[in-house]
């Protein structure tokens, strides 16, 4: 049994100062973590019972679709890493260091490189497989903005599996498998999630998909189309092409735009000065440019432009997406400095291009279509040009998927209007294909006698972060609200009685037969504590079933309070044990 | 069921290249195992489970003596070590690293500061006295050579519990709870241990014992008395001071000694030159005189000279346990150089110690004692001195247990012999005190309303350790003998038929009535792999209870095999699942 005399728990009446979303805030003054560090925490006795309890339906349903068990050491050398480029890929979100002797290890992001190694080492022909393989064990990386508490933390819990396949076929039934698989521990944990296609990110490989829990907190940003079943993160939509423009256009010309700081000013400069016939301009007429600088991970960088209509705005996670592992940021006045042909405000893609004298590359958004005309800079200060047709008076390196997406865009499967939401990622699978197995060398015999490369899927669940994501959805104001499944205690006895009176006996009495009936109790035996806070203390904390056993025992009555439907019972005494129970068992 | 034929597991008949000791020859080779990185191992499917049985039997004896289980991260911001010092102390051992900001992080090798901290953070009164928490947790520690698989590996599961008290008597509580707790776990795990006196290392504190499994692999040695109960670590052995030396004995004087390199050539030449009248000069009578160089973890470095009879070994770990946390090493011929009046092989003590011309810290084992006459160099090449009394002619700094203890020496105690053997160091309990509460200001309200210092105990059970150590206790030439509360599962069932069978139809039933009985099966279904590779495997693989449905199937038998026994008993195929299930029960 649980005794709140005795269990190592504060609930604090005010919100850390850090805390930015409910979870962290709620997590922290109910008593479940505490921080330890910029991005780690300390699960305490109650927060480490959730997480265990999200940990074994986990581990329970890998094991039922076949996945089997093992533990890798978190820290691990450079050299494996080194072999596929993740060593470097990964930047600054890898934490490095060195041994005495010198010798350089990282701490595990994920374990790509050792599976695929593990499995060379053990296997080799077409008869070992499949075989998918996981792992609940403690990750790194050096987030630069650790924040929302387990949300976004720098070490935490993951379960993360792979699976190994003589080809591609069996590759998707693997897949598959591990996709069921999540969709039961979801239902198990009752975390609401979409399943949205997703960006390979810096893992490579192709097919992928993530869970994510619809919390507005949430960092990732989706759409689903209101009419199919399309789901995207934003950062994988893919805008449908549109057919390429086949009217005709005046010859491009080069006015003179005074004052005209802005695209909204441009637009109304321009009908009052040089209106045209068939309607007024709009900044959809317009062609901004963005002058970016990526990164890349050995330390290079570039000067890159994208064009966009001007009436959208640019997705900085959907451009880095794209361009991953470079990172990408806004060029700088330093940066400026370096282009002298860049004027800000009047740049046009007449000097932009890879083969043009700048040599600055240059790629648009798939909506600047070949054969449209567009307003843009013309290079010189207080200078627009018009009529400026992409594939007659200007060219671009290529596409990017790089305006952010919008409520209301057509869905690329249907076109009927797309919604935008917000949410957690909580899991996501992905058919990694044959770059680890390449690049490591991880080949079987197939039945030919032949050695063909192995193909994989990686596999991943947030489980510190599911802990967040379930708090996220099941609280209120006045504190958390657990699903039984993982609540940390079947139910909670309240006591309101004082040391050794009836109430107190009466209490401890229910609880001993709650728990001799395989129940886990929490019971509040604090003496000297008042009836109001230990109410106040078991809202926050948030076990579903709460048992009051108080002044109406006087009348033969406990109050039986739920903390989902709100509700708050008098039932006689006799029955506290049966109903509980009934109520533990129903799972609701 | 734990099918062969699809476990990830691969059995090896040639010892790894790198194993040392039986434990990391056979978990290798039986496929529990697998190198990952230096000092740092993979846990395949069978492995884990063990693992995992010995964790369970650690928390629940740590949960039913009262402790609470939490769980803190293992990336630790420098401020909190700095803070007690240890982040300098620990030196090369400590893994360090920076975030992507430069700030300075650790890998927790323990985590006193990190429990001191929390406690401070959470409780304030005597009233929440006494608390003991612990985890169950993954530390680092940089060894300078890690070895012998997982008994000394640099990222390891180890048990860290802390207890907090208001007093030392109710320390002195918490720390016989913990050693009875102790006790009680390795019983379970049927691991043979000695409680040993102890050193307190780089801890600090007072009171502290460890339990060592006698094993003849084990980096430890101790001691044990043959008459009482004494025993110690050799580290922490302390010499019964003789009592001094009231003789008086002639006036020193120096004497040429040409062509006695050595203690033995040296007593000769004294015998035969200058022979007492009393009896002959034997080794005991010389003194001989180490010169050490003493390195700070703070870099800074000092020479530091030890006297020792000529007759005993100096031990550089017990000098090394009671100067931690400076690391010791010889004064190389550097080091001799700077010190031009140290003459190597004819050094005595009439120029060093502190106060003399020299200020080299001299320091004497505890059987020089005081009053004592010594034959001893005379800082002059081929020349030694007699008849140099301590006290009169030299005196020293202080006194060090250095010499290496010997079977036979006195115990300490009762002054019967000891014995020596060595052991593997399993579980550890410290009375820490007050020495993290100080620094980190551990204070609570006493019921007087004063503020006190509260008094902690650390105690760790290394559980990777743990699993290597009963391996080192149960295995013979062909393979692991598991006891039964830790093996991987509770039968194997070998089946030595073909797809299809008679052989194969029968073992497969009785694994499933094995099942069904609610014991753990692990079944070999290997089709095309010859009886005499699977019992080879299951004598590797090591579940005490092997059962064979095999040819004799055809006479109504199965063979039911006992791996600690080494026994071989054909019984009635009618009686197999209830005579296993009756062995599986009895926790034999």
């Amino acid at each position: 049994m649980l005794r709140l005399s005795q269990l190592f728990v504060r609930t604090l009446r005010d919100d850390p100062s850090d805390a930015e979303v409910p979870s962290h805030r709620l997590l922290v003054r109910a008593g479940y973590i505490r921080r330890a560090a910029p991005g780690g925490y300390t699960w305490l006795p109650l927060g480490w019972r959730v997480l265990r309890k999200v940990e074994d339906i986990v581990r329970q349903e890998m094991d039922a679709m076949g996945a089997q068990e093992v533990h890798f050491p978190a820290l691990l050398p450079r050299d494996v890493y080194e072999a596929t480029g993740r060593w470097t890929e990964y930047g600054d979100n890898l934490f490095r260091l060195k041994d005495r002797k010198g010798a350089d290890f990282l701490l595990g992001p994920t374990h790509e490189e050792m599976f695929t190694l593990l499995v060379k080492d053990m296997y080799s022909s077409y008869k070992d497989l499949p075989v998918s393989l996981y792992q609940i064990q403690t990750k790194y990386r050096d987030e630069a903005r650790p924040r929302a508490g387990l949300l976004r933390g720098r070490e935490f819990l993951m379960k993360d599996s792979y699976s190994f396949d003589i080809d591609d076929d069996a590759l998707a039934v693997s897949y598959a498998q591990h996709r069921d698989a999540y969709e039961r521990i979801f239902a198990r944990l009752q975390l609401p999630y979409v399943i949205v296609k997703a960006m390979s990110g810096a893992m490579g490989g192709s097919m992928s998909e993530e869970f994510l829990a619809p919390i507005e907190v949430g960092e990732d940003t989706f759409v689903r189309c209101s009419a199919c079943d399309y789901s995207a993160n934003t950062e994988a939509v893919t805008t449908s092409v549109p057919t390429a423009d086949s009217n005709t256009y005046d010859a491009s010309s080069t006015i003179a735009t005074p004052n005209c700081p802005t695209i909204a000013t441009l637009v109304d400069f321009l009908n009052a000065n040089h209106p045209r016939t068939d309607r007024p301009w709009q900044a959809s007429d317009t062609l901004k440019n963005v002058v970016l600088r990526l990164r890349q991970p050995d330390g290079s960088t570039e000067t890159l432009v994208i064009g966009v209509p001007g009436d959208r705005e640019v997705d900085m996670k959907r451009i880095e997406a794209q361009l991953s592992p470079a990172e990408v940021e806004p060029l700088d006045d330093a940066g400026f400095a370096q282009h002298r042909t860049l004027i800000r405000g009047y740049i046009g893609p007449q000097i932009l291009g890879k083969t043009s004298d700048s040599g600055i590359r240059y790629l648009v958004d798939p909506s600047v279509v070949h054969g449209s005309a567009w307003v843009t800079g013309a290079n010189t200060k207080d200078t627009h040009v018009i009529h400026l047709v992409h594939g007659r008076d200007f060219t671009a390196d290529g596409t990017i998927e790089a305006v952010e997406v919008a409520a209301g865009d057509p869905c690329p499967n249907c076109s009927a209007p797309l919604e935008i939401a917000r949410g957690i990622e909580i899991g996501h699978v992905f058919q990694l294909g044959r770059k680890y197995a390449d690049k490591l060398g991880l080949t079987v015999l197939d039945h030919n006698g032949k050695q063909v490369v192995v193909t994989m899927g990686s596999y991943g669940i947030g489980v510190s972060r599911a802990v967040a994501s379930i708090a996220e959805v099941f609280h209120d104001d006045i504190g958390l609200k657990w699903p039984r499944a993982i609540a940390p205690a079947d139910v909670h006895v309240v006591v309101t009685g004082k040391n050794g009176d009836d109430i107190t006996i009466a209490g401890e009495k229910i609880a001993a037969e709650l728990e001799a009936q395989g129940l886990e109790v929490l019971i509040d035996d604090r003496n000297g504590v008042s009836p109001g806070v230990k109410f106040k203390d078991a809202e926050l904390i948030g076990i579903p079933t709460i048992l009051v056993v108080g002044k109406s025992l006087a009348e033969g009555n406990v109050e039986l309070r739920d903390r989902h439907a709100g509700t708050n019972e008098a039932i006689p005494v006799a029955d506290a044990v049966t109903r509980v129970v009934a109520l533990a068992r129903s799972g609701q």
